[in-house]
């Protein structure tokens, strides 16, 4: 791990602590992934059983997965993980439905009501990636929010095994929460699918959830094209940041960290404190606890980039967090709380000793798809809201229009629009004329 | 004006009659704003100076509005017009405020607080074009939602006037708004200084406003790149679907039609009627007021593009509204209300007869900047949430953690994250070794 000290660095310096990994959009991959999504626009399903075979080495009979499948995957599944699957969605659908938008109406004038109502994205598609090993938990993030918009139609794509299956526990999460169609897709081939539709997938308004360099250069592609799909966030590899005081448990911040770190050998890990000691310790610690990790290997080549930074203060650590803006910030000092108001850019905030990210990660009932890569300076993670369009309406009455209309009809000839002045004196007229 | 009967057109027939123009991203387009994108990386406010020059024909001396700049704007402009600009600005804040989200706190077990709490897109950069006109209403569209969610620094950039001066109702507009340094710049070069930074222009971490082709392909750019800045939703050109019954007033359907049209050549002008004798009397409404209009030549060629469709009910119009899914939807129909709840796309609606475009353009309090192009089948208008973050935050207490801390384990478990599962059982065992 790379132990650095903020305040002994210059510019450059702390422009290089906190860089992340360069994200070339490298031509042979943006190359890559045109081709692709060409292919399935030009031979629909049977690019899909072509790609499957070639990129995820199984052979596809049905694109489609079928209610057999359903029904076999939920009386597969270990009752306990069925039970734990239930219960986490439970407490994201209630936070998901709090956090909800609600319809809004307001009388900006006597007459003129202004409101804002709230319709779901028509058809949306959901991308589970199953690198390692399979995210049911992802099925949940995405298509629990889906089922509390009341999307018209929800659709997953997650790559299949070898055997030509789909996991049993992200096949029950789906289904269990409104997911109506399941497609044993991965990779680029699957966003081009959904963004685009073929004869077995429907075309989808707007794509989310996490994935691979391939994924992401796909949701960008296809969300530069006006015929292809809208999608929820650009993304990048995932990453933690710890704050942590000098009272803090070494041994939970080195599992936090560690945690992070065997998501996959370019996760970002980043731990501040004003404690050498601290640094010391939870150094020491996640050597120790790594190596009974049966992900050892892919922590190591995490943690092989990753930071320790001593800073001279909580202030300065919350100001370093701030301009890294990073996707998990965790706060393991001891008044956590008092720091909040100070964190401009997070895509997720975990705060105190008793609160590790793995909870976010599952079953706090806060989301757990984020924005990564610094891109929490401007977006935020996946709600109901990214599931939902507002739309404005308003309604003037007569007077109403006597109201508001003088400053309408004095704007538009500032701004030279004389036919968006005409139709308002016109009705100003014809009400004067019945009167 | 173009004549269909959308019940006698085929399946293709009504895609063609729904077509918005080829929104091809030509070569050299693309390529040309590389370039500009490029320079202004290169050679900063150089590069600005020279690209005004040659774009807008000025020679700025300072690229920034100057104190002195705004004070003579203000003590220029018509006090009418700075009335009409106060008044439109307190009912565009009088809604926006009510619909800004709301930070949120849920218990979702004992124990388990989940937050949402809101902050602020720290710097903004605003784009008010000057086409045909100076846009002090889209300035106020921008600059209010900016205020409200208390963005650290609002930047905006409006091209000059060749004299190199701003337009004095744009500059009063800002100010008088919050924002906090405007720039003479325009085009392709104001997206990628706000974008990238120069010495004179701050480095944006999200743009927002309309543009042509050039500014629209600038941001598309800037927003695909990490090191660029998000923005508010991708553009097309401006565009209204009116819905009329046999009742409606002719004249009135025909004044909204043409303040469409007379936004720009490229805008897109449709009405949906089950009233043939509704779609005669439109179309020579239509002809007889646009001979007035100083902007007649602009009108007649998007007018040229329009299209009065034949529909068999209101309820198929409403299908085909959907179809298309407007930026602006005007529902000139006894009942219109009614309509609302099966209306699922349109950027802002307008209800009955007394409510033309116009007012929502300018001061009903809802926002101008909607989603164009068939966008707002995902996307939706410019709001305080498009100026803000919303970040999640968790609390475990130990019997927080003991509630749910379990269901972590098992999927964590499940989805073979070991580090993940015993970040949450070292916690859980530390609590029973104290106990
Ligand atoms: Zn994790
Ligand atoms: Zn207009």
């Amino acid at each position: 791990m790379n132990r650095l000290d903020w305040n002994s660095l210059d510019g450059a310096g702390q422009r290089a602590a906190l860089a992340r990994p360069a994200q070339s959009r490298a031509d042979s991959l943006r190359s890559g992934v045109e081709q692709i999504i060409a292919r399935v626009r030009a031979d629909g399903d049977d690019a899909l059983r072509e790609l499957s075979a070639r990129f995820d080495r199984c052979t596809l009979e049905a694109i489609e997965v079928t209610e057999e499948e359903f029904r076999a995957a939920e009386a597969t599944l270990a009752p306990a993980l069925k039970a734990a699957i239930d219960e986490a969605a439970a407490r994201i659908e209630a936070f998901h439905r709090a956090a909800a938008p609600m319809p809004v109406t307001l009388d900006t004038a006597t007459g003129v009501r202004v409101e804002r109502v709230l319709r779901p994205v028509g058809r949306v598609g959901l991308y589970v990636p199953a690198g390692s090993a399979p995210l049911p938990s992802t099925a949940l993030m995405l298509g629990v929010p889906a089922r509390i918009a009341g999307c018209r139609e929800v659709v997953l794509c997650s790559p299949a095994r070898a055997d030509g299956g789909c996991d049993e526990a992200v096949l029950y999460a789906a289904r269990s929460n409104g997911v109506h169609k399941v497609f044993k897709l991965g990779g680029a081939q699957a966003i081009a699918a959904m963004a685009y539709g073929t004869a077995s997938v429907p075309k989808c308004d707007k794509l989310f959830g996490p994935g691979n360099a391939w994924v992401t250069e796909a949701k960008l592609q296809v969300s530069a094209d006006p015929d292809g799909a809208a999608i929820d966030m650009p993304a990048g590899p995932s990453e933690v940041l710890v704050i942590a005081d000098a009272a803090a448990n070494p041994a939970f911040v080195a599992a936090d960290l560690l945690s992070q770190a065997e998501h996959g050998p370019d996760s970002q890990v980043i731990l501040l404190s004003p404690s050498a000691t601290m640094l010391d310790a939870v150094e020491a610690e996640v050597l120790r606890q790594c190596a009974a990790l049966p992900r050892a290997e892919i922590a190591e080549q995490a943690l092989a980039q990753s930071r320790l930074i001593a800073v001279a203060s909580l202030a300065q650590a919350v100001e370093v967090s701030n301009r890294y803006a990073p996707e998990h910030l965790i706060l393991q000092v001891n008044e956590a709380r008092e720091l909040l108001d100070g964190i401009e850019s997070a895509g997720s905030v975990f705060l105190g000793a008793w609160t590790p990210e793995s909870v976010g990660d599952y079953c706090s009932g806060s989301n757990h798809v984020l924005p990564t890569y610094g891109y929490a300076r401007s977006y935020s993670g996946v709600s109901v809201a990214s599931y939902q369009k507002q739309i404005t309406v308003q309604e003037v009455s007569p007077d109403g229009l006597r109201a508001i209309g003088p400053c309408t009809a004095t704007l538009a000839a500032a701004e030279q629009l004389e036919a968006h002045r005409r139709a308002v004196t016109l009705r100003l007229a014809a009400l004067e004329d019945a009167a």
